[in-house]
């Protein structure tokens, strides 16, 4: 079976190396991290594995190093790795958004190993239904980053820089911006003395038929409709950003299923 | 126990009477439809209850009616119905749009039973979970709305049209434009012959987490860092209705978050 270090012990390490050794995918054989407290933390979850916090003390012969730090910690890492540790191995990172060339100052076999999803330590979630996207230095790297995330991961797909970034686009769309508008939602019932979570089912809900049906047949409400008196009195209704954004995505959702009636 | 008479055999109507017979709130006696095969198919789940499409074969002497009926039928339906039925018994209807004072002409005593969800036909849902907002012509109708709700809903709340219609606009923002959104992602990974799937784990993640810690604590992304660097990248790789609402949004969190810093 593979040795794995891993190298991290943050939120997404602490999911996805309990996942590794629990699927057999590999062993984790050491967790790595700056305070001997997270790596200890991490590695009493995994039965093979040591903590340690010196750079090092990493071992020379592992199978695999998975680094999960930080976007900005990658780099100033690997420029302090003692030399020729790992030298043969695949070495692999879990950003959406660091290159993989960031790796071949250490090793001649590296890629990108991506879970799409945002991961807090005290939360459980089902990893296996996470997709996976991968990208490796060269096909034969590529095919064994497969092989090994095949394991953990349901839904493996290939994804160069490109289209990561294209991807982190869509994510934002989806999730920060959708956010966004909760928080507008939030304040509307709050100054009515609701809590947001009076919407939470019809959130539930929504969100299930989006998925269910696609989200262009899943559309509602008055914009979709093209039901201009409703929209404007809710507008009317709103001040600030709050109206502000009410128009602008009433009139986009209006163009798009009403084409010519915008005024 | 109350003897309940349901108009309507729609979306709402086919999992609130259900829950009502269920929950011993009171005994479903007849259901109503303009077509006989829609009354049957929902009376069909109710044991004490006959299907009926015929307005003159509603009985007379029920203790609540019942109206689950699209927004636009229900006065007309009100208009049909034979003088007398009903007349000292608690009418309701369900919509969270049409004023209760609709109601006042069949009856001296009438309110408002709205459950905030969009519900399907085939769509299980635990209904306990879903909100109830009521509203009653006098206080003591009111209270006797209120008790015959908590038989099935956890969470009453009293909203009167002004603060329904507010609600709308909150449910509005919450699910109409983040659903607009959603198309956008998925018209996005489309693009790049990614299936609108692979966001699923990372939005229900997202959608947990902001009721979890609430959404102004739980927003995340590049335009929440400040960092204009990564969003005008973005914006640039986009064309057209996807660019400006990329540009309105990332604008508008960014105001909030690092105000002074928009340029």
């Amino acid at each position: 079976m593979k040795t794995i270090v891993v190298i991290g012990a943050g939120n997404v390490a602490s999911h996805l190396a309990p996942a590794i050794d629990a699927t057999g995918a590999g062993r984790v054989t050491q967790v790595y991290s700056r305070t001997y407290e997270s790596a200890e933390a991490l590695a009493r979850k995994l039965p093979g594995a040591v903590a340690i916090c010196n750079i090092d003390e990493i071992q020379e012969d592992a199978d695999v190093y998975l680094i999960s730090l930080s976007d900005d910690a990658i780099v100033p890492f690997l420029n302090k790795l003692p030399l020729g540790i790992g030298r043969n191995a695949l070495w692999l990172h879990t950003s959406g958004s660091v290159g993989m060339e960031v790796l071949s100052q250490v090793t001649d076999r590296y890629g990108v190993f991506y879970p799409l999803q945002t991961f807090s330590k005290n939360v459980e979630l089902d990893i296996n239904a996470v997709p996976l996207f991968i990208e490796g230095n060269t096909e034969e790297v590529e095919r064994e980053i497969r092989e090994f995330g095949e394991k953990v991961f349901k839904g493996i797909y290939y994804a160069d820089s490109e289209l990561r970034r294209k991807m982190h686009i869509a994510a934002v769309f989806a999730c920060n911006f959708t956010n966004y508008l909760w928080i507008q939602a939030s304040e509307l019932l709050e100054k009515e003395g609701l809590p947001f979570d009076v919407l939470k089912p019809l959130l539930e809900e929504t969100l299930r038929k989006s998925f269910d049906i696609g989200p262009l047949n899943a559309q509602t409400g008055p914009a979709r409709r093209g039901d201009r008196k409703v929209t404007e009195i809710h507008k009317s209704m709103l001040e600030g950003e709050k109206s502000y954004l009410y128009g602008i995505l009433s009139d986009s959702i209006i163009n798009r299923y009403h084409p010519g009636e915008v005024s």
